[in-house]
């Protein structure tokens, strides 16, 4: 019932059971309640939320997410940004690194309305952009990507480099539009006073870079932060203007390990069905692999290692001590969690469960489709997804 | 001039470095020594060949793999199979465990004319199976899947059980086509006597399983084996009619690590751009990260860990010492194998290279299109990929 195409709006209201499998579900209300609950956290603190959609790869889950129909909004990939923008999503951000084979790409997707603003670190980067931005007669708008947590890109300090990036962006043709930071060491953390003090460490190194911007007589209007634990931990954002986050969204498995969200917070799973057992492992087989659930094993440097996933029933409700133990490509097998004291039941051929995984990112890029339910009930027609570059 | 829609013909004859990155590069000539390599081996045998095109879905490399425009061929999703059979081949096998839940969409395929069978390994299926067969009307071919190494699905000896499903199949309405089975252990294995040993293993167990069906007076035509590794190595076949694989076709450095292949056999990669660096700790930056690689990090557990991949000029020759030590979702970080002697070159921003992957079939399934070339040149149009379910 569910192949390509097949899948259409007379769907709606029945139960979950009627789908092929494997495929991947969205709780519509922990959605919508992960958004609140993120936005209720930044509106007091002064700053806007520019979501990154990296995670959910789907317009559908960005009208949900987005404060307004035109943005702002992240990406990760051109090809979002594609995606996006013919949604009429004008206000983006691309916030990787820009390599020289994209620029004719950006560009292109300005001269036909795209607010398209760039990243970079570095200065061979910044000369080739401004005089880009000078050839093409579109003064491309730049953030400098700023290194606060030593974990990837980005420059440090001493501001030498960072003054002359901006100098040669800002005296060459291009918009220097601001500085951006992300403290991706944030999700190896693992109690609330370390993600607050990563956050504090992203904003204070982040507004030290800007004011040594402004302190060279060069503009910084814009000075954005994100991480989905700084986002929610950060106590004070002065001087920061936007926060961007992706996997807040949806949450996941290792968002719920580190303590960033309840496992109850997890609006993504996947839905498989029970296709053979080896009784004499304990081990049930399913038709979800690595392939639906992506081989992401976030958790297994994490306090509770919850395998490839941790196992609901219809409903999104976990059951007890049942994980994914190992997957093949097109084979998931669930066991009792190693030391588990409960047996869990022996779900019968046919059965089906959904599974949480370690990595919403991941997961949701394995599969082309949401099927958007309340509980174990299929309430909207489908929410495509793209992938890809 | 990648973008969706953007590539065509006149790319022909190009050098690689005109792609926006990240992407997926396939070197013909790799692929078609490889598929001659096996087909050189599994000839004098005297079994066929179905490959497994689940590393593949793609119709342009299946062409090069198949022995004809039908088929046989093996698939590990409905959608592969609607999608070949949509390009003509007929004779397929869906290789993973039937759902309850996709007997319809199988009965589907084979109304409009696809001779696709399908496994199981299981009674309550088995039941399931022949009740759907004499409902329909259309007697649903059907493989017992049989585990020889212990290793995931299949039905074990002793034989009553494989001998009930069969005669549950034969007597209610459904087709009993044969037995298969396949030695997923082979991938943990690191030399060729071990090899053999599983291969022999496979092929004596899979025979055993036929010569119970057949002693309790069932049919049994089809005995099927196979797994890259031992495909590859195994010196006697007989009693077995086809031989499955998959990865052998474009191999990866698990299957380089475990002796199955040198690293020169690989055709498949992934092209990227270097974006920045972090020089005070030897740190290159690309446009690839996990999403293009895959989460896939099968050479942890070999003698030498690839990281997430092995670093190649644009040429696909491996540049010294230099690997992809660690990724996030669109940044690959590039630095020196721990305890390499030579110190890799320092490649500038917006210098290119390409990354063989761990697994295959992983990296593979993030993409959705094949760029075929020889060595630094685009050598035919886009080939287009498949996902999803």
């Amino acid at each position: 019932m569910s192949s390509a195409g097949a899948y259409s709006r007379q769907e709606i209201g029945l139960a979950l059971d009627v789908l092929e499998t494997p495929c991947l579900v969205l709780e519509k209300s922990r959605l919508v309640a992960n958004v609140a609950r993120l936005k209720r956290h930044l509106q007091p603190l002064g700053v806007r939320l520019r979501p990154h959609l990296k995670t959910a790869k789907s317009i559908d889950v960005a009208r949900l997410v987005m404060d307004g129909a035109q943005g702002p909004a992240t990406v990760s990939t051109l090809r979002e940004a594609e995606y996006f923008f013919s949604h009429g999503v004008t206000d983006l951000l691309y916030a990787v690194g820009i390599a020289p084979n994209k620029l004719d790409h950006v560009f292109d997707l300005r001269r036909r309305g795209a607010d398209l603003a760039i990243v970079l670190d570095n200065l061979e980067t910044a000369q080739l952009v401004a005089a880009k931005s000078a050839e093409r007669r579109d003064p491309l708008p730049v953030l400098i990507e700023v290194d606060t947590d030593d974990h990837r890109s980005g420059i440090k300090p001493p501001d030498s480099i960072l003054v002359a990036v901006g100098r040669t962006l800002h005296a060459g043709g291009a918009v220097l539009r601001g500085v951006m930071t992300h403290a991706g060491s944030s999700y190896s953390l693992q109690n609330q006073a370390s993600f607050e003090a990563t956050a504090e460490q992203e904003r204070s190194g982040i507004v030290a870079a800007a004011a040594a911007l402004r302190a060279a007589g060069l503009p910084c209007p814009e000075v954005s932060v994100g991480s989905t634990p700084t986002a929610h931990f950060a106590r004070d954002l002065a001087g920061v203007t936007e926060v961007r986050a992706g996997v807040f969204m949806f949450f996941d498995l290792v968002m719920a390990g580190i303590g960033v969200c309840d496992i109850e917070d997890i609006a993504l799973s996947v839905l498989a069905t029970v296709i053979g057992h080896q009784h004499d492992k304990g081990w049930i087989i399913v038709d979800a692999g690595w392939m639906a659930m992506s081989r992401d094993r976030g958790t297994a440097r994490l306090t509770v290692d919850q395998g490839y996933g941790v196992v609901c029933d219809l409903t999104g409700d976990p059951i007890p001590d049942l994980i994914m133990i190992d997957a093949n490509q097109e084979h998931g097998i669930l066991a009792a969690r190693p030391g588990a004291q409960s047996s869990p039941p022996k779900l019968p051929v046919g059965a089906m469960v959904r599974i949480f995984p370690n990595h919403a990112c991941a997961t949701g890029a394995q599969h082309d489709r949401y099927y958007v339910v309340d509980h174990d009930r299929i309430v909207s027609a489908i929410w495509p997804r793209i992938y890809g570059w």
